[in-house]
């Protein structure tokens, strides 16, 4: 049994307060609302991101964040990444004894093109940190908490953190997998997003099943190059974080970052998707990033910059797709894999 | 303008024939019922295959298999690959001078263990063929008549032979990449129907989206394996003829392998299925031949292993997916990638 607090109290972090606290340990969540932690304390719930789920009762909430990293051995951090510096501020100065520190969030940052556990060991001072621990994956929250079959994979630079990690949260409906490339996990969960988006485009295009498989195709080709050419291995973008998370987020309408780019292919205009989606869509920050990425590195990412036409230079999604579909007659090895 | 038959009148020989006729050639499709090729001829439709498409003018047909292979200085093959040998002796008699062949199935033969292009060079002697060409990749035939987007790849030992095809079809919604590795694409094409049927399955336990996107990520890396062990570019099967058909396949309610997984999913027995079904299900016949050829090549491929003990050993599907899912912990590179 160990005492580990979640930091963030959405879906994501909810379901997996709830995963560890099924598994017997001590678990604190925490959330900046005072309403949404009474109602995980007095009613275990949390339904405004997780409807008609029953949490359990050993499950304690908090909006005291001192409080929180107090509790708690290991701290997962759970916060949207734009938020991250802001946690990692806090943290740094709230943590009195170094602890592991697991996200598990999606996304680079623009300009400073920074992984998170990059911000992290930025934001944070070594002392104050055992080792950071990102967990990713193929992982809707509304099917953890039915305790449905999900497999995720964690990493870390300490072999041995990610270990205990991956003991804390297995059980039988959420199998922990480990893999030593951090950049490759990190860099597959936040760019398959750019991906997500563009998958959104050819439905709300509605340009059929033909073109979204080959457009993932691409699309995964294509960060796939980037990441290896930053030093990740090509594996790790076949594997859960890379592959297996573009399906699950380029075929559900649960995704956020579909949604998105299914508003902009009706027609919808950038600004109208996000005002009202109400929240930020990591996949447009994180186009930003990869199309800063692929000049960087240069590295040819046509579907990359075929979408940041659209989200940011207000080229129409169907010139966009067009331009993709009408280039000359090629190997295949030359288009999608190299 | 060249002259072409598709010999099959199914729905993808049609869409195939749809395309090419769109593309200014002079097509001529073959059809064993003499009804259905009336139909083509005089109404312009092929009801039981593609509703609601009305096919160009300029498509003819016949029933005479004879006239079809006289037309022609290109055959397109669009048969069910069980029905493959039978063609191909046929086209052995018929065949007066060599013509270039082209395959459109996706199969491989238990127990022989021939892909098609291996089996149709053994039916037709070597002066009756010009060159053996297979296309393969993501495409609904219902998709490509309404003129959606749609990639495919083909490929050929005779690489001049592959790129007359790709000029054959190419057009503003159809994309022919050509690629030189026939072995990967043959095998990318048949083995994607052992891991749509699995994911079928999946489906009809109602696991959920993460437990899918687990058993595509992880169905792909075996097939790879296997493909590789034999001599295919694993860059075949991160393509269109390997992961995008798979997406696409395991992905439709219209693939005829993820609904018999469906079926068995719900509960169904095997002869429920083919008997519900009408047809042949060729992802069943190819889980015998993956079976058989893991054991050859002495590669290991869990999924198909649990996939054969469920159609062929009486296990229950949800007795298999909890094998599966309940082995110890794990590096991913362990269990997925190796």
């Amino acid at each position: 049994m160990k005492k580990v607090s979640v930091i963030g109290a959405g879906s994501w972090g909810t379901a997996l307060a709830f995963v560890l606290a099924e598994n017997g340990h001590d678990v604190l969540i925490w959330g900046r609302r005072k309403e949404q932690t009474n109602e995980i304390n007095k009613h275990h719930s949390n339904q405004a991101y997780l409807k008609n789920c029953t949490l359990p009762e050993s499950l304690k909430a908090t909006s005291n964040l001192e409080l929180a990293v107090e509790h708690a051995e290991i701290l997962i951090l759970a916060v949207p990444t734009k938020g991250m510096r802001e946690i990692g501020a806090q943290l740094n100065t709230l943590l009195q004894q170094p602890k592991i520190l697991v996200h598990v969030s999606k996304g680079i940052e623009p300009d400073s093109l920074k992984r998170i556990t990059e911000m992290l060991a930025e934001e944070i001072r070594p002392e104050a940190r055992k080792a950071l621990v990102v967990l990713s994956g193929p992982s809707h929250a509304e099917e953890v908490v039915l305790r449905h079959p999900t497999t995720v994979t964690v990493a870390s630079a300490d072999s041995e953190a990610a270990k205990e990690i991956q003991t804390l949260f297995m059980n039988s409906y959420f199998r922990v997998y480990t893999n030593e490339d951090v950049l490759g996990v990190e860099l597959g969960g936040a760019l398959k997003n750019v991906i997500a988006l563009a998958a959104g485009i050819t439905d709300g295009l509605e340009y059929g099943d033909n073109a979204k498989a080959a457009l993932i195709t691409r699309g995964l080709a294509e960060i796939t190059r980037l990441g290896v050419k930053m030093g990740a291995s090509p594996l790790t973008f076949s594997g859960l974080a890379g592959m297996g998370d573009l399906i699950v987020t380029a075929n559900s309408v649960h995704s956020r970052n579909w949604k998105a780019g299914n508003m902009l292919g009706k027609g919808s205009s950038l600004e109208e998707v996000t005002e009202g989606m109400g929240m930020v869509i990591e996949g447009v920050r994180t186009t930003k990033a990869a199309h800063q990425l692929a000049k960087q590195y240069e590295v040819s990412m046509p579907l990359t910059e075929a979408l940041y036409s659209v989200l940011f230079e207000g080229h129409e999604p169907k010139e966009a797709v067009d331009w993709l579909m009408s280039r000359g007659k090629k190997k295949e090895i030359d288009e999608f894999l190299n």
